[in-house]
Order: C-alpha cells, then sequence, then structure tokens
C-alpha cells in the first residue's frame, strides 16, 4: 500500500491541469493505492489541506474536462521553504504529514521557484532517508526554464499571443489614422511570449512593427526614434512590449509609471503598466493617437484557445514523471528534448533538479535582428512547432465547459 | 446598368464582415453590376477611394475568410455629416462621386452615428429627387441601437466576455488568498457588454459577484461597502465593471484617475481607467489585494470566438437591407426582431431610420437585481440565444486565418 501526491505552484496556465492528468492517470496505471491533491501547494499541505483526486476524477469525462480547464485546478501558492539546513521544522512537519498519507510519490508541478521547492524537499529527504521520490514537472507560460527545449503552457499562451495579435492588427488599422498600439506582454526578465508576437505575421497579417524583449535594456529616445521612423512608412503601428524591459540603469520602466506596485512573497515587484506608460510617453513626443492594450491574465488563463502540441506535451511530462518516480528516480525534473524540427518531434528526459531550481534560460540576443525590432527565422522556427493544432473547446449553453469542483 | 456601394463605420466587432459578406451576395444576386466597397466609410467615399468587392471576392472561400476576418475589412470612420439643411456642398460632392460610379443602392453598416449619416443621406437625396436607395445596416458591440431587439455584434462580444469571464474567476481563485479583480468592460452609456458577464455563472463557475453598470449611478462609499461584505463570505471577489460607470454628479468614475484623455470626433471622451481607479481605491481601503483586467479591444476583434447565432443574423441583416434597398426602399434600417425565446427565432423587419438615428438603447432597470449586484434572469434569457453556437475558425500553421486584403 502506498500513495502519490500531486501539487500545482506558482502562476496557473491554460494546459497545467494536463499535466495533472498525465501524472495522476500514470500513477494509478503504475499501481498507486490513492493519489492525493495538495490544495494550494505546499502550503496547502503544511495544513494537510489534501483532496483525493483517484475520487475525484473517476470518469474520462472528467479527465477530458480536466485538460479544457484553464488554471490550476488544486489552487496554487507562492510559498517559499526555507534551506532545510538552516530550518528543519517545517520539513519535520511535512515529512510527518506525508507518512500519514503514506505517501512514497511527490509531484510537483511549477516553475523556477517550484522546482526550488522539490530540490528543498529532496535534499531533506535524502539528509533523513526517506524512501519518498520526490519529482518536478515543468510548467510555466514564461518558457525560462532551464535544461528543457521549452516548458508546457508556453506553447499555448504563444499561440493565444499570435492569435489576438493578429486580431489587434486588425483592428488597430480601421480608422486609417495614425495610430500606436502598446501591446503589453507577460515575461519578467525572458522574452519568450514576447517575441511570440512575431509568430503573428504571415500572407493575411504584415506582423507587428516592433519587439521589446527584456533581454535587451531599454533606451527611451531609440524608441521614440524608431517609433517616429516607422509611423512614416505606416499609420498604424503596433509594438509588443515585454512587462520587465528595463532601462540601462536596471529600473524597470513601468517603475517610471505612478501606480502602486507591490512585491510578492519571493520578492518580485508587480509588473504592469509598462505599455501604459509607453503610451503616454509616445502621445506626449510624436503627433499620433495611441492605446495601451495589457493581456494581463487572458494570455496565461486562455482554456478556449489551447495548442494542442502543449497540451499533449503538458501530459507526456507528467506521465514521464510517474513513470520515473515509480522506476525509483528522484531529485529530477521531466525535461522535454527536441529530436527534430521538421518535422517536429519531442521525447522526454531526466535533469537534475539542482541544475533547474532558479536559474532562468532567457531568449538568445541572436535571435533578435539586428536593428532590434523583431525576432529572426531562428525563433520562428523554434517556436512555430508549439503552438499547432487545436484541442477543440466543449461548449454546452454557448460558453467553454470546465470541471465541476 | 446600376451599381451598389457598402460602407463600414464606427467601432469594428468581429462579426461586421459577415453583413459586408450578406450586403454583397444579396446584391450580386439581385443583378447589380458592381458592388463597390467604400475604404474608411463616406470619409473614403469624400476622397472616391473604393475598391471593386465583385473582383475582390470572387471565390466562396473568400467569403468564408471574410466572415472569420475580425475588424471592418472596409476600413472605417468616425465622420460626423453636417445636416442637409446647413450645409450642401458636401452632399453635392459625395452625390457627384455616387453618379460617377453609377450607384442605385447605398448601404452602410454601423450604429448610432452611422445611422446618422443613413438619415442625412435620405433626406438630401429626397430632397434632390435622387434615385438613390439608403440603407442603414445594424452593428455595434454595444447593443444600444434603439427598435431592434438586439444589434449584430453584440452576440460575440458577449459570448467572448462570458468565456473569459469564466477563464478569469478561474484564475482568479487560484491562490486562495485575499484578491478582488476588476475586469473593465466596454459601453459608454449602456451597460448590455458588462451585464453580459452574468453569463459565466453555472455549473461549473460561481459566477461575477458584483455587476456595475452605467445605467445606475456609481457611489464610491456603497461600492466599498458591497467589497468588503462580499470578501467575508468568498477570498476572490470578481467583479465586472462597464468603462462608462458614473458618479452621482455626472462625471465619469475615470475621469478621477489621472490619465490623459482626449476626445474624438463625436466629442466622446476616450474612457478607460475605470477599473485601475477602482482597483486601486479598494488596495487603499480594505486589507486584500487587488488586479485590474481591461478586455479593451479584444472584445470587439476576438475573430477566433465568435457566435455563431451572432454572425448568421449579421449575413442576414446584411442580405434583408440589400433586398429591401431592391424592392425600392430607401431611409430605413434593418432590424432584428425576435418572435420567441424557446425555441429562439429571430427575423428582420425595416425601421425609420428617422427614429433610430442618435438614440440609445439602454439596459431596462428592471432587469437588475434589488441589490444592484447581478442581472435577473429575464436578462440571462434575454442574452443566452443570442451566444450560442460556434463558427469554427480556419487555423493554419497554428493561427486563425483571415482574408489576405
Amino acid at each position: 500500500m502506498a500513495n502519490a501526491i500531486v501539487g500545482q505552484s506558482g502562476g496557473p496556465t491554460s494546459v497545467i491541469n494536463s499535466s495533472l492528468a498525465g501524472v495522476l492517470q500514470a500513477c494509478e496505471m503504475r499501481g498507486a493505492d490513492r493519489v492525493y491533491g495538495m490544495l494550494h501547494g505546499i502550503q496547502g499541505l503544511l495544513e494537510e489541506k489534501v483532496c483525493d483526486l483517484s475520487e475525484r476524477m473517476k470518469s474520462f469525462l472528467n479527465i477530458e474536462l480536466l485538460k479544457r480547464t484553464p488554471s490550476s485546478y488544486l489552487g496554487s501558492c507562492r510559498y517559499r521553504l526555507p534551506a532545510p539546513e538552516e530550518d528543519e521544522a517545517v520539513f519535520e512537519k511535512l515529512f510527518k504529514i506525508l507518512k500519514k498519507l503514506d505517501i512514497r510519490w511527490f509531484f510537483y508541478i511549477g516553475g523556477n521557484d517550484s522546482m526550488d521547492t522539490i530540490n528543498k524537499l529532496a535534499r531533506y529527504g535524502e539528509r533523513v532517508g526517506s524512501e519518498i521520490r520526490f519529482m518536478g514537472v515543468p510548467k510555466t507560460i514564461d518558457n525560462d526554464l532551464m535544461l528543457t527545449d521549452h516548458t508546457p503552457g508556453f506553447g499555448s499562451a504563444a499561440k493565444y499571443i499570435g492569435v489576438v495579435m493578429k486580431e489587434v492588427i486588425r483592428d488597430a488599422t480601421v480608422y486609417g489614422t495614425k495610430y500606436v498600439t502598446l501591446v503589453e506582454i507577460m515575461g519578467r526578465n525572458a522574452g519568450w511570449l514576447t517575441a511570440s508576437a512575431a509568430l503573428a505575421r504571415g500572407e493575411d497579417c504584415e506582423g507587428v512593427d516592433l519587439i521589446c524583449l527584456p533581454e535587451l535594456p531599454f533606451h527611451e529616445d531609440r524608441f521614440l526614434a524608431k517609433v517616429e521612423r516607422m509611423q512614416k512608412e505606416r499609420e498604424s503601428v503596433v509594438i509588443a512590449v515585454s512587462e520587465g524591459i528595463r532601462l540601462p540603469d536596471g529600473r524597470f520602466v513601468c517603475e517610471l509609471s505612478n501606480d502602486a506596485r507591490s512585491v510578492d512573497a519571493f520578492g518580485h515587484i508587480n509588473l504592469t503598466g509598462t505599455a501604459r506608460y509607453l503610451s503616454n510617453l509616445v502621445a506626449r513626443n510624436l503627433p499620433t493617437k495611441t492605446r495601451a492594450v495589457e493581456l494581463s491574465i487572458l494570455q496565461r488563463c486562455a482554456g478556449h484557445l489551447t495548442s494542442r502540441t502543449d497540451i499533449t506535451e503538458a501530459y507526456q511530462v507528467g506521465g514521464a514523471a510517474a513513470k520515473a518516480a515509480f522506476e525509483g528516480e528522484t531529485a529530477k525534473m521531466v525535461a522535454l528534448k527536441r529530436l527534430s524540427n521538421d518535422p517536429y518531434q519531442c521525447t522526454t528526459e531526466l535533469v537534475n533538479i539542482n541544475d533547474v531550481a532558479n536559474f532562468e534560460k532567457k531568449v538568445p540576443v541572436e535571435w533578435i535582428n539586428e536593428e532590434r525590432t523583431d525576432m529572426k527565422p531562428e525563433f520562428l522556427a523554434y517556436a512555430r512547432p508549439l503552438i499547432q493544432a487545436e484541442l477543440t473547446p466543449i461548449f454546452i449553453n454557448g460558453l467553454t465547459q470546465h470541471i465541476v469542483e
């Protein structure tokens, strides 16, 4: 008799529940007696808030609805464990709870910070000779995890951004008047999602005119000069800008705006207002109307528009994590390994959690064009396969159906 | 030999091009030699900027792509004609251009302001004994046109809002912490779209907690009291708020924020920042995190998520306008007339343009509940049929395909 437990952590994505389904079904198939879910991640577990997933997800229809339900089904948290060498109390408590639940396999679906959690748990587990296997399942729309070709969640967010940018570009040209539209896209330090705006260009769309990534310092004067030059060629200029662009002195551009800011438990500043600040900057300096559009949380919870490639891979990394844990692996994260681009083929492998936790993978600066306005074909070749195909939403009474809790 | 001409005006919608397809195909079937399109509406026509739609839309695939392409294919304008009794020059110029193009049937797809244009053109036409038939084709996401049960464009925007609110509600609960999410929805004076947030509630969604419409004066103190009371029952409170809510003294709430504002050619203030202002207001007064989400132009250009009912009706009003014009009608708008709710049945009829132009239809206050927090079942019975069924987007290479211009 032994059980598995799985939690979700960090910012939600539209496919994070596919990984949950993958872990659940693979654990059941491999003989876990029960699969528990932590409610609100490790923080909920500390308060013994768990649910019996095997019980909740008995029907295949529920699994299909789960895959189509955005945001973390189990709830999430932003909770940073202390180093086990410095503060044992919280680990003692956690391992006592895990023992009570008879847990042998522990899965945590998340990004950098969640891999840090797995790392610390595995370290403590090793020290006290625990038999529990700790596995990380990658998830983040930001695509900033090391040692994996890409992260589940990125493909769907990139597809959403591509689709929406095409629509925004159409909308922005409608009056045939001078207009600068600034679209703010998530990504604190890594510009993968903002770069995905480059996907919009095609035979039916001229594409965005300018892409501003956090990988490069932002110069207001050069930016204004570029916009002015561009608007001489076309009335409507559409710009994709990362929420995390910084001035050469290291300050976030959004810090220049007046809005109140707050800091989360990991010390991250809540970034917002970058597009609005730039929109005002352009309006003050150039003879044009401007508009700021924030894709905001819509880009990470758009369950109605996901990439089937992404959702399938999200499921696969969950299953691969279960397989590895049942085979005795621990302190590992499942990574995606691209075998080829054309045809696109991808498999999973295991990487040491220690090499992933707390690192960030950025967009290679070589993938940005010389004029610093657009992405090179290398980026498109990388991102395009990840947005392919769709998972048809289930519409009931006019709206997309999610799982009933 | 006689030709038709069609233009699009005002804010775009995701189905306005279906009406264009409806006008085009019905005119061709009824024997128009050519169907011209005005580029950027009446303003473009004044500069003789037209295209040959019959030539451009030769294939049925093009028609299908046109229906799936958001924003005004022909471009739009916000141009107010003078009263023909006061300034004849512009009318003389327009009618000369129309004569040169051998136009007998004139169609204008738009909202209140566009119906004003049709009204003035028809008035002038009558005075000078013109044979040109002038027909208005209704279009607006705002659903604020008089004498029509609803307007094409509203159903798809309402469906988008219903789907997105369900996703936002899921996202907002993820951390299980106190959170107030304010979602700003379009609608300057009429709250139809904001009211549509009520559609989100269902067996799989608890729905939004508070709906603030422009039909009722907004009291900051009562609002804060409601939010505080609601947050005692649940951590995550999601509020749908119209961009156009006003204080009891008549000022827009967004005027209280610091952002620069501008006024368009019709004297409309560009409303934005309402959710952000309220988000800051709540954060200053209550112990909770807050977030402002603006649906912005995304709600009017989401061609990837339209209502088939809406898109079909948009096509039908275009066809009905052509039929009426060919039968000699003029100075009319095609209206939608609901025959029954269950099963939903709707037909078209003609109404005098004079009774539509420049009026605004608001949400009946009787459809708002007594606590002023939610919509009554009467509203849901009205709106639910309009969001039914989907028009499958055509995905190519991972993104929705639009018509190539």
